[in-house]
């Protein structure tokens, strides 16, 4: 056989363990995942319910253009039908848009670190990856706008930062979107939009009318609770969804996670409510870390990152041994970890556990 | 912006109209849809049943190696956990299969016509697509072999054909593999596997042992009943299996659709009892189409391909205005529609409404 010669010694994706293979091995009653930056809330209950009502239509092939949920999310963001396009998780739009702009040897510019899929998928290309370096944790727009050369196709700005959680302004934004040349695709990745709370953090929606060659995407699967169903959407141009579905398969997206999206976009009081959670949750574990005397990214999203000042790996292990999963192996930050915002109750296991493991002599750095 | 030159003029798939908008559109109080080949009697009980009990779960992402359903479905079929992949219906497998194996420039052999995913994919990754014509509604396969080139990466096989329903015998695949040169990808895709009663069908899975170059392709979207829920599979040994995996988004299926999967997988009573009302249905439109005098393939899949001697889309119209869905607009065949066999009781009322169609003066030849 003959694959493509780029993909061959690609590194598979190696996920998590999931909850209950981590109450196996190391004989756990119960464990707090706060390694995915999932809802701790969940979804909001109509969304369930919105599930159970179409169960008698499963046997039918979902409706590929999801016309209702897309009318509806349009006139909710203020864009037109033809603006929009989702995905099974935001994840495959940027695979979609990936598949639709590299050719092998074509330039694509991103962060180091941020959200890992913007790479492996110019990997899979044989794109080439620059990857600038954030500064204090945050995008370095100034290097990446620099890095910008004739072979730049795509530029992804992830925003709050995955890991980091830091934002990028909106004046900082407007300047870069007006000095990147209109040829080249800024695509501006909002998983955890609806989560922020700072004044100055722009919305990608707004600035479509004067970015055409900007893409903003969300998803369904961080504030809205809907992780399991997959389903994100992206947001630009018409003429840029058009390139886009161009490599969309027809039925990308299941009936149910359209009818609980619908649900859910439309109980925006239970989003507000997770949102003010989510930043208690934030002050809470930032004030722990403050007690611990451990430095930490100012957060944006429901996820902290902090510095441990240990190998992040081996604390990671003692943590899931302790019942907590984390996020550790973020490779220029070899000794901070990525903790999600869980409940006030979760926030508090996951810092008595924490504190319990750094006072161990066997992850002493 | 510089998308891939290839995919610019590429045409966006346009689904069929929804139920809901044909009855809209139309003023029909119950409109009956035999245009995508699902199950018309709906999935087992047990696979409803299987999502209400992951329902506390959504908020999650799903394990993305479906662990639990890989492996109970290996054990099925007598294979190995890694020479099996799912994904998002087994359409993302296809295109999966296209963006680990083709680069521009490079060929794929198909029939004309058969599933249009395998040429779109194709176009897709800027690979060229040798259509070779069916022999009286089937492969022809010693063309197929003969069109293979140094270029050829990929060669697809639809076994019952999408769309006219005709087999390749056992001893026909069976020579077809062993002249394939072993660097040739061969794709096998039993969509409609559960379905055939024919003992000169080949399984392909029993065959893998015997073809490295061989992958398997099936899904839970046909007798299944899982439609909506979007999850097929590859199966192949364990190295084209990697190779797939390579390019696979991590969260490629929900955990719904994996929990429904396994539970549907689980009931085979089910599956044959639909199996045995399809082969009845079979006969049944066979029946009807003799007694017209209209010529039809013979029939292996949950569908029949129909020459009705008039325009095929001029048919469609008019039979969807009558309530009746169908599909029609298969290039080389302008006089043929597919028709997904239905319950004894909707084949009952297409029949009926065809043949007021085929007497009205609107559609004559």
């Amino acid at each position: 056989m003959k694959p493509k010669p780029h993909i061959v010694n690609l590194p598979v994706y190696k996920p998590g363990k999931p909850i209950g293979e981590v109450q196996k091995e190391f004989g756990l009653s119960e464990v707090i995942k706060l390694a995915s930056n999932e809802n701790p809330y969940g979804p909001a209950p109509s969304a369930k319910a919105a599930i159970l009502g179409v169960l008698d239509e499963i046997s039918l092939y979902p409706d590929g253009s999801a016309i209702e949920l897309t009318s509806e999310l349009a006139g909710r963001l203020g864009v037109e039908n033809d603006q929009i396009l989702f995905g099974c998780g935001s994840d495959e739009i940027i695979a979609l848009i990936a598949r639709a702009f590299f050719l092998p040897g074509d330039e694509t510019i991103m962060a180091d670190q941020t959200f890992s899929v913007y790479k492996s998928n110019a990997d899979i290309e044989g794109a080439v990856s620059i990857e600038v370096p954030l500064k204090n944790g945050t995008h370095d727009l100034d290097s990446m706008l620099a890095a910008v050369t004739e072979k730049t196709k795509v530029i992804w700005i992830c925003n709050p930062n995955n890991p980091t959680g830091t934002i990028v302004s909106r004046t900082a934004l407007e300047s870069f979107l007006d000095a990147v040349p209109s040829s080249v695709l800024v695509v501006l990745d909002e998983a955890y939009y609806e989560y922020v709370t700072d004044s100055d953090y722009p919305d990608g929606i707004a600035l479509l009318p004067r970015y055409r060659n900007l893409a903003v995407l969300r998803t369904f699967s961080k504030i809205y609770g809907l992780a399991a169903l997959r389903i994100g959407y992206g947001v630009a141009s018409p003429g840029v969804i058009q390139l886009i579905n161009q490599v969309r398969e027809p039925f990308n997206t299941t009936a149910l996670a359209q009818a609980a999206a619908r649900a859910a976009l439309n109980d925006q009081a239970y989003v507000e409510e997770c949102r003010d959670r989510n930043a208690r949750g934030i002050v809470q574990l930032q004030g722990e870390f403050d007690r611990l005397g451990l430095d930490y990214y100012p957060a944006h999203g429901n996820f902290i990152m902090v510095d441990v000042r240990k190998p992040a790996v081996d604390v990671f292990q003692q943590l899931m041994r302790r019942g907590v999963i984390v996020r550790a192996g973020f490779g220029l930050y070899p000794t901070w970890v990525r903790v999600t915002v869980g409940s006030a109750e979760q926030n508090r296991v996951f810092i008595r556990e924490l504190e319990a493991v750094l006072q161990e002599e066997s992850v002493q750095a």
